[in-house]
């Protein structure tokens, strides 16, 4: 079957071998598949990104081939032995991109032994199977994978109905904080970026106040609204200063650069928390002190479990999550190069489906 | 009167002006002082130290005299203009150390117009003011302020009842933090120091497990507690490993030096949470992805709330709190410089206080 390949650390299209599905799996034809940023990620730092991996579950070889892609959405083809198959052939599913095979658990995407969704075919749990809701569009029910890391980040933030949102970076993963804080019926929300396409997929996801970073700091928006909103018999005096405190908030670090945590502890105020969602694959600098002195908390935050991967489905389903404006291109998997390419412009894109069923 | 000086970042003993009570302030004799860890970094790190200081109200001149010393307990002298005189004169105090003069606040002993308690005499808010309670030495009383860190450290930590708690460095943070779990009744307690004086106290002041990290890893002794008390049922099935988790932990930074952040981040299981109570004072190196790929989270903490410091005086009153075998030497006012010298060797000390009235 065709897909993209990551060979020699680059990205080349050829035919690799069809996977056949073992006991419990299924043989499905993939409709579409996001191009996430951890793919592009693990074509640059390799090394990084295999030695994070949890519990080692994305333990590949890059002296071999992989074929990534792990945000999918796949119609059934064929059920292998001990199937209950109470999907039947034919029915479009999701599912978390995972596999285990004699208790191993291996990611879908980033294994060598089992190709993720920029290949024509993929084998999958069937006991992780999601039926797509009838009339859901395949392309939006391929965002569940990143829609559920957004939605993830927001229920480890433990949101009170007193915070204040700032999401820093609306790239795909920021945008998909956005809106599950929407979803969650969390407001306010400020959203920052630099660039104008990423500030406009904010505004239409439904963000309150959208600050480009260049000309505007999302920390004084914040001060302004959390002053304006502060009610003085709810806010604790702070006994080290004597002064009253601002509206509390949670601060989305969605860049994933380094310098972006040491800039939020700066420009954040006492208390404020963080939550960690990009993944910065470098060693980082921040200044504990700084930290310390306004005793703020960082949560970092990776993937979802089964039930907000199943939730966010449905979320997209009903419309409470909205993915359509997220949707910026698609391509072939001959075009899977191109597109790593593309996304490193945030003005070109946001989220890239690759669909592999596609002739060139 | 007389005082240990931070003069041209030395100690110097020296006569300094008499303070003199201000409207709603009090004349207090320093009873005992002790000294603090943070004493001895803004001696060293002075440029840091005012940088950081939360909401400047640490904002002294380098240029001109310093009294340190913010751990006391006084006995009133004379009440100011404008005093309700609800604590008369000759009883034994302790007070959070911060005057609000002007409604601004200021830090007693971190101050070029306010004396700390490295001097015969001070003045206090007298709305801050908190009896001793009778028979209380006063010598314990004066740990209130390094034990309410503590016990601060551990509210903001809200352990649940399965959390294991393990603390890093066993100075008087470490051991205040150790005494605070131990007065709430959580257990087991993990304590790891390279110095066996510290390990000893530790073991006085009740930790369950302790550790040379010299010779065996306090992460491998919290993950064989954490196998050992799992039950199954409890601990939900991480989706991307497939294993069951462990029984969760609780790790108090208490070291306050560059990479202990980063090697807890190595050794701590998935799901761990950090309080960072040690304050490093120079820019320290993490890896956001070790991080993202654990979800651990991280709460910095500083000081504590003035019912904090209240509790913290009644649970060393009765006994609750045992702060006595922290209290390592005493010394006079020409003492101070030999014993900032003398605290680096944690062999040598845990806790020195400092008793201004004492002829040499």
């Amino acid at each position: 079957m065709r897909a993209a390949v990551m060979r020699d650390f680059r990205l080349v299209t050829d035919s690799v071998p069809e996977p056949v599905p073992g006991p419990g799996e299924v043989l499905v034809k993939t409709l579409g598949c996001g191009i996430c940023g951890s793919d592009l990620h693990a074509l640059k730092y390799t090394k990084q990104f295999l030695e994070s991996s949890p519990q080692r579950t994305m333990a590949f070889d890059m002296q071999r081939d992989v074929v990534m892609g792990h945000e999918f959405c796949a119609e059934i083809l064929d059920h292998g032995p001990s199937c209950v198959k109470a999907l039947k052939v034919g029915t479009r599913v999701c599912a978390m991109p995972i596999l285990l095979r004699n208790g191993v658990p291996t990611s879908v995407g980033y294994s060598n032994e089992v190709p993720g969704g920029y290949a024509e075919r993929m084998v999958l749990m069937e006991a992780l199977l999601l039926p797509v809701p009838n009339g859901l569009p395949t392309e939006r029910a391929a965002l569940t994978e990143p829609m559920a890391v957004g939605l993830h980040a927001v229920e480890k933030a433990n949101i009170g109905k007193d915070d204040i949102s700032v999401v820093i970076g609306c790239g795909p993963i920021g945008l998909a904080v956005i809106a599950a804080l929407r979803a969650k019926g969390v407001r306010p929300i400020i959203a920052a970026d630099y660039s104008p396409l990423r500030r406009k997929l904010a505004e239409t996801l439904g963000a309150d106040v959208i600050v480009d970073p260049a000309t505007q700091s999302p920390y004084t928006s914040f001060r302004e609204l959390a002053a304006l909103s502060a009610s003085g018999d709810r806010m604790p005096v702070n006994p080290l200063s004597g002064t009253t405190e601002l509206r509390p908030g949670v601060f989305f670090e969605c860049v994933g650069m380094p310098g972006v945590i040491d800039q939020m502890m700066v420009g954040a105020e006492r208390g404020c928390r963080f939550v960690i969602v990009g993944v910065c694959m470098v060693p980082d600098q921040i200044r504990p002190l700084l930290a310390v002195s306004k005793e703020l908390s960082l949560q970092f935050v990776l993937a979802y479990t089964p039930e907000e991967f199943a939730r966010t489905l449905h979320l997209i389903a009903e419309g409470v999550l909205d993915v359509a404006p997220l949707i910026t291109g698609k391509v072939g998997v001959e075009g899977v190069a191109d597109a790593f390419r593309d996304l490193a412009n945030p003005e070109a894109h946001a989220k890239i489906i690759v669909e592999p069923w596609r002739s060139r």
